[in-house]
């Protein structure tokens, strides 16, 4: 099948991020829609720049209308940002019946009801899954996955800026102004932080998320909008001996009155999971009436998780214009022609950490017997825990913590072990992820 | 547009789960998918309990194959469970040109390769969002939201009853068969557990995350199944003395050699999200390599959160018979001709709970004043925090948490408060939410 033909407006963080992911994953990404997804243009006031991140590989302009003109595009990303030129873009590439994708939360929440009627008066579809909670799929959940819920209210922490302020704060114990010089240094805060610290950021993207649960109209302009800059650091620690984390939510919430969509500090119990969200994360809690509450967590920027999200758009759209209705979405992912054969390992083969436990004689040289077998396997410790003996005992537990190793390695340490003379019974063997 | 008929086979909990919701919900849901879904017709064993569990207003038979071959019935949704039975009344679904929607991990992680096969040939979809996880939306997730990266390793608490348990047993101390019994006892575990506690339901599910993620077959048999009958009190104190969680964790992980495929009780450290998921809610952590950690939580089992996943899956079927292509998934998830005009409220009408910060005079009366001037709002207190004077200081903080009232009239109160003699300075006010 022919390819599709993408046309990028801006290759910054974002573009480059798409464009690297979906060289790195064409195979797959290709197994999925049905057919290859090319980035046939892209336009960007630093020509030089662009080349050189697209090493050469793509056509390359200045003119973002050579894009949105282009008639052998079919799908136009824009990462330009803001709501100048890129919602004059957006509006020509609709004009033109090409789809759009955009990361763009800005030009949504405040211009988003005029793009999507021209969208849909000329049958094309604009995806904005990138435009809220980076790589998480918040979009696709709040309109697919919970479609047969009345979602009574949405809280996110939806703002990584703001978030790995706060964390800092809570951590160092420090100010407002002190943390935030350091995340500027960091790397997590613009020069110019007034959207994040401010929450107007994250007003962008609850507008957004209001306008998909409730079927209303964006109003980003009724928001209430309160960001962290008066925050004090006595605050935070009044507020963790109450029991409660401070955190910056996007919140709207449905009454027999209307919506509520605000922005603002707020404290939270700190034995919710959304409580313990640090740094840079970001997470949305959706309470559906069905499904009760739903959290989803992940990494809200950064140029390959905004990336996923825009390829994931991209792949929709792709899997829309390639598959006939019933195929639209492969069952396994994969095209059912390229299903992969990669074998399920045998339990032997597969690596990962121990907790053993054993019970020995409270012997000098029990210990040294014990690491002197794991050693010969190659398995290392990284943690050890000896109880006393009880009162009249002469035995007492060992519990040991391995590193990474194969099933079989273990498995044959173990037996070593339990024929030790000291040794008494079996060894408990649990495994251990370290999920980082 | 004539409404989309939906066949039932089998109306125990999920089933009538599912029915109430399209009920309740059938406004919204038939504005989300851009056609009403009906239940046509209802089958099992039990008539009586089925028509009184529809109230009459469905046709309701006993026999199965009165709903499979019912030529006007578009999509089959099998909660019978088990590979017995429902296996033959799925395939003769599919062979009759049906959809089939299907709860059933057991049937899938079985004999999944034969039945995806026989809907690819006949051009119909099988779609199964309800087998994993209850109501988080992760096969949605894996499936399209996660389509940009390749997926590096999953791991999930997929098993409510056995994670119940392994909650019971750290917090109270006690060992499995205790806790067992107590499950029983309270619902949360089946007469005969064994599925549960064995691991087999978790491998069911994770069998099929790993097909979905990697694009192999459905490799049941190949699974390691471990559960957690042999876990001793011991080890979750041993574990949590060294920083861990235990739980029966689903695992499948990408390897240059294959892939593993694996279920048993693990150790995590506890300052994962994920390790913090107790009782019987669910938790999916997947890694990619685009989009890096991302976390999926809510409720894995139950009437309401299964029928919201169903209905995902009715809807998205529907939709695709619906909407011509660009249009498949209205961008505000309501048909555009259907936008709500639900009013955005005002600041001053949201609800909500309050932190209050004020520096008083170290008097007798300070805080009766307070006290009363909420009371006179009709505010509650729900805690308070009086820090003693500082060396020579005569004034100190009163921090109060307010019960839920509306800005207004936290508003009034603080304008009251700040005017007090004895209250310095402005009160500082922060939002709370219990978020429950």
């Amino acid at each position: 099948m022919k390819p599709i033909k993408v046309g990028l407006l801006g290759i910054g963080t974002v573009g480059s991020g798409t464009f690297n992911v979906l060289k790195r994953n064409q195979e797959e990404i290709t197994r999925r829609a049905g057919r290859s997804i090319e980035i046939a243009m892209v336009a960007d006031l630093n020509i030089e720049r662009a080349r050189e991140l697209t090493n050469g590989e793509v056509e390359v302009v200045n003119d973002a209308n050579l894009v949105v003109n282009n008639p052998d595009i079919d799908i136009v990303i824009e990462l330009i940002g803001g709501y100048g030129i890129a919602k004059d873009l957006v509006l020509k590439a609709i004009a033109n019946g090409k789809h759009v994708v955009t990361a763009n939360k800005a030009l949504l929440a405040t211009h988003g009801n005029e793009i999507f009627k021209a969208a849909q008066e000329k049958g094309v579809m604009v995806a904005f899954e990138a435009a809220v909670a980076g790589g998480i799929p918040i979009i696709k959940a709040l309109r697919e996955g919970l479609t047969a819920n009345r979602i009574q209210w949405i809280a996110g922490i939806i703002n990584g800026t703001t978030n790995f302020i706060l964390s800092e704060m809570r951590d160092k114990g420090l100010d407002f102004n002190t943390v935030l010089k350091q995340a500027q240094a960091l790397g997590y805060a613009e020069a110019d932080p007034t959207f994040d610290i401010e929450g107007v950021d994250a007003a962008h993207k609850a507008t957004i998320m209001a306008s998909i649960a409730y079927g209303i109209p964006m109003q980003f302009d009724k928001a209430y909008v309160e960001g962290i800059t008066k925050l004090e650091a006595s605050d935070i620690r009044y507020a963790e001996d109450l029991g409660y984390r401070i955190k910056l939510l996007g919140i709207t919430k449905r009454t027999p009155e209307g919506i509520e969509l605000r922005v603002h500090p707020t404290l939270i119990p700190e034995k919710r999971l959304i409580a313990n969200v640090e740094g840079a994360m970001n997470a949305v809690l959706v309470q559906g009436d069905a499904v009760g509450a739903t959290l989803y967590y992940g990494k809200g920027a950064g140029a390959e998780p905004t990336a996923s999200a825009v390829i994931a758009d991209l792949v929709d759209i792709t899997r829309l214009a390639t598959a006939d209705p019933e195929h639209r979405v492969p069952h396994l992912a994969f095209q059912p022609a390229a299903i992969s054969d990669l074998p399920i390992l045998p339990m032997s083969e597969i690596v990962t950490s121990y907790y053993l436990r054993m019970h020995v004689e409270d012997k000098p040289g029990v210990l040294a017997d014990v690491t002197r077998i794991l050693a010969d396997l190659s398995i290392s410790i990284d943690a050890m825990l000896q109880k006393e003996p009880g009162e009249g005992e002469t035995r007492t537990d060992i519990i040991i913590l391995t590193h990474q190793t194969k099933e079989k390695n273990i498995i044959a340490a173990i037996e070593k072990i339990e024929a030790l003379a000291t040794v008494t019974g079996s060894v408990i063997k649990l495994r251990l992820e370290e999920l980082s």
